[in-house]
């Protein structure tokens, strides 16, 4: 037995999205094809209009609905400081801890050769251009695992030869609320070599 | 930080989807803003074609593209046989079986007072009409948990009415792999109480 067409359709385009398979997808579709037709309606015209108003901030590379995003527009903002990030949500999670000041670069990907993002899909010129106008400092802001320390590695590589630019990174160590007894070894032994050292009170 | 109105709003016409988070409908929206706008108009068609194209069988009032569905316009199905299920997945995994050869009754939903389905929002009346014309036997065929049985229960006592017509429901037992000492007390109960007997041999 077969699905009719108009919702084999559906569910098929459903399987685009990313993580759902053939199960959920057509638990959505069944939904829609129930749904109040202003909802649906709603969901249709959005996915349009999200591409065709959105497009790259000129400076950042995140989304935006203008040419410079609110963050690139905001002149109180420091722009010798540059925060360079795989995408979008982690400017959302940064913005959050109101602890950084600069300005950010959206990479879009990171290196990941395992699932075949290679160094030349990422906006290299873009960046080191950026980097070299006005930026003392580069953050390097990517996620704690491989393929983010691989990204952080690399960029540090391309970004030294530019003069008088710092590059630093994101701490690692213990997260808050970190248990020590659960802690993985690398997460300690990051936590270790990177330990603060209170100033010795000197000898009088 | 505030996304982007598009692209909120696009998040927000995802939330709709059943089972679908912030979280997930962020992911969502920013595949779907940076995706194949081929793929993107797909789903945005298809998400309106659904609802245009497909209405309710006639006779079983499961989703079809024609007045009646392929089952309901096959002559050579048994029209003495009526199953009554919650969905038209429930049709989809019992034909699956090729154990059932009669026509189906989809109700749309069960009874369900804690989530808020009332008999009145069931289509009873179309129902019993159904199962007044003609039908032999109805087989009641629903999930195995609470709302299930109360739905069961409930249309075996609407159904008892109508002369001359048989009322079933699927049976309960053990599943097909279940090791006996994992299976739960109500499926072994029920086991118990449905057992087969093998005739007797007869005394000489």
């Amino acid at each position: 037995m077969r699905y009719p067409l108009p919702l084999q359709r559906l569910i098929e385009a459903f399987l685009f999205l990313p993580g759902v398979g053939r199960r959920t997808a057509t638990k959505f579709a069944y939904q829609m094809v129930r749904a109040d037709p202003r909802r649906v309606r709603e969901l249709s015209q959005a996915l349009l209009l999200a591409q065709q108003e959105l497009r790259l901030c000129e400076l950042c590379r995140q989304l935006s609905d203008n040419t410079r995003c609110p963050i690139c527009a905001n002149t109180s903002r420091d722009a010798t400081q540059l925060c360079v990030v795989a995408d979008d949500k982690t400017i959302m999670a940064l913005e959050q801890t109101g602890a950084f000041h600069g300005l950010y670069f959206v990479l879009g990907g990171i290196l990941d050769p395992v699932n075949g993002v290679e160094a030349a899909l990422l906006p290299l010129p873009e960046l080191l251009k950026r980097a070299s106008s006005g930026v003392n400092e580069v953050l390097l802001a990517f996620d704690g695992d491989l393929a983010g320390d691989t990204t952080t590695a690399y960029l540090k590589q391309e970004l030294r030869n530019i003069p008088g630019l710092a590059v630093s990174a994101l701490a690692r160590g213990v997260s808050t609320g970190t248990l020590l007894e659960y802690a993985d070894e690398l997460t300690l032994t990051s936590a270790i070599e990177g330990r603060k050292r209170e100033q010795k009170i000197s000898a009088p």
